[in-house]
């Protein structure tokens, strides 16, 4: 994939940066804050494939965050992951207080080369940090025509069902298929609602839809000046998701669980992350085989597509669809960056 | 476990009927559609567990279309289930058309037993028919100490997001984890109703809630009456959930998917089920280990305990826990029947 984009193009209040450009300009980054230059790529890339798919609130925009991570040494720049090999189809790995995504992005690979032997292979990840969105890791493993399962759990944010105090994180899972042309790509946070929804419903002064958050008291509201809890989604049934994924996430592997995770998101923070991840990969070559799996896959996109739209919608997409639309034209137009954030990124790149 | 009832009451319009001598008629219901001994002993508990458990759609409610399926030979009341180790972890069944049950409980006999020495194994089934409850397997493997995963499809009810035409089934998906005392069971339809909760309300003469339900031209309604087709909970969240368990149950099984599944809710069917399920094992004794794994669910649960609850709400309750408090009742009281349907069972019984 090439980007258009020579140098960054100024629209209104937009600036469009090119994603090799911003990759280069946020390795730099990373490597300014003591991170060698094979995991400062790493991070970099996961990033900005995040603002490829549109998933702003994922890519560039955490950058300084992680930077200050380093500096501070909450984030270890330099991090010894130990890969332990605990059974015959599962792995254990300490991240070591490393970047998320570079802790992932090891987990990831020596997972995808377990589950070509095994057909199914499970990797719990203790001691690491965030890590942006759960498919970009699991695409990876699409990439090499395996399934991939994702969890990973986060600051307590999301109040039981029937509850009204904050436990759980946005805690988000992720189902990646193998399909022909695009991965399907099924991801999702638990909760009603994230944080950066109500930080947009904030600044665009709109209220927020019902049963998605609370007050400091526990109450119901959709003044998102307010809200400072979130809701599962669809009630019982995200609750049980969320659970889910906690489990999987931080006790499966020893780490702090729901309450007990450090806010990271605060920036007077001084300890670790110590987040948990969980990913399984599943190779269809072991059940119905590769072309019947690709065949089917291919039919029900299809059927899918010729599926009858409900009224307000152009056409049946399948989930992951929108993002690769926005992938495909941010490739070729940039990827619009506020010209403070980008004035940040440059300035944490030391350029 | 003892009931207490040693024969059926009558209170009302309602006859309690203990456990035992509900799964003795409808293991005896079964031999007399041509299953063997075993085989009816284990479909009749998967069924009298699902109403121990207060989940009565899933129920001897469902005894006698099975047995009209044995009967009439679209379901194999004596299947050759094949069993192929295709990987090292991963396990391919072929029902040979059985019950679903039968199958189901095979499956997860073998699945158990391999993922004690993997850490992690999946077994995909094709060639199966319904089952019943998801997390009525799962719990078979909580049982051992390991956490279970189970997808299934069904027949062509749930409208895609942003389309109007059936397309999934309710898709349900589970996860159960073993836990202190009773383990934890997360188990629901990815859909935002069932075809039962919209018959309850079509007796109760209640409206639906809305967003649940379309009615025959694709829109939206609350008359129980109208709905034909049921919603994805929770909008994309629940269409992207049914989608992955449609690709695990049937795709990766090589059967029929969504509008293809055969209409076994139709009586005049000819046809076998041809469904596809899918479970996965996962060993915590090599993550961080059996002890700190349940030293760490059991806090979760009493911190989620221990949490304030919203109004309406007594407590904070566990997903599961209201299905255990309806187990513990009904192994006391008995379980609760029409007497339409007892009569039903007792002549299925050829008793």
């Amino acid at each position: 994939l090439k980007d258009v984009n020579s140098s960054p193009q100024t629209t209104g209040n937009i600036v469009l940066v090119g994603a090799d450009e911003l990759r280069t300009a946020c390795s730099k980054a990373f490597q300014c804050a003591g991170t060698p230059k094979r995991d400062a790529d790493l991070a970099a890339e996961s990033l900005v494939d995040s603002n490829l798919r549109g998933i702003d609130t994922h890519g560039v925009i955490r950058l300084a965050k992680y930077v200050r991570g380093l500096k501070k040494g909450t984030i270890n720049p330099r991090p010894k992951v130990k890969v332990t090999h605990s059974a015959l189809a599962t792995i254990q790995i300490d991240g070591d207080n490393g970047l998320g995504s570079v802790v992932a992005s090891r987990a990831m690979r020596e997972l995808i080369r377990l589950c070509k032997r095994t057909g199914v292979a499970a990797v719990g990840i203790h001691s690491s940090n965030h890590y942006g969105t759960v498919s970009y890791y699991l695409l990876k493993a699409a990439a090499q025509g395996l399934i991939g399962i994702g969890f990973v759990h986060g600051e307590s944010l999301q109040a039981p069902f029937g509850g009204t105090e904050p436990f759980f994180g946005t805690n988000p899972l992720a189902f990646v298929f193998p399909a022909p042309g695009t991965p399907i790509v099924v991801d999702f946070a638990t909760s009603a609602t994230t944080f950066g929804r109500i930080m947009q419903a904030r600044a665009l002064e709109r209220s927020l839809p019902e049963g998605t958050a609370l007050d400091k008291q526990g109450n119901a509201t959709t003044d998102p000046s307010q809200a400072v809890r979130i809701l599962p989604a669809a009630g019982h049934k995200g609750y049980g998701l969320a659970l889910a994924v906690e489990v999987f996430s931080a006790i499966l592997n020893g780490c702090p669980f729901g309450p007990h995770v450090p806010p990271v998101f605060r920036d007077d923070i001084e300890e670790p992350g110590r987040l948990g991840h969980f990913f399984l990969a599943i190779d269809p070559r072991f059940f119905c085989g590769i072309d019947p799996f690709s065949a089917g896959i291919g039919r029900m996109v299809r059927e899918l597509h010729e599926s009858k739209p409900a009224p307000g919608f152009e056409t049946v997409m399948v989930p992951g669809e929108p993002e690769n639309r926005t992938y495909t034209e941010r490739i070729r137009l940039g990827i619009p960056l506020s010209p403070d954030l980008w004035d940040t990124i440059q300035r944490l790149a030391c350029t």
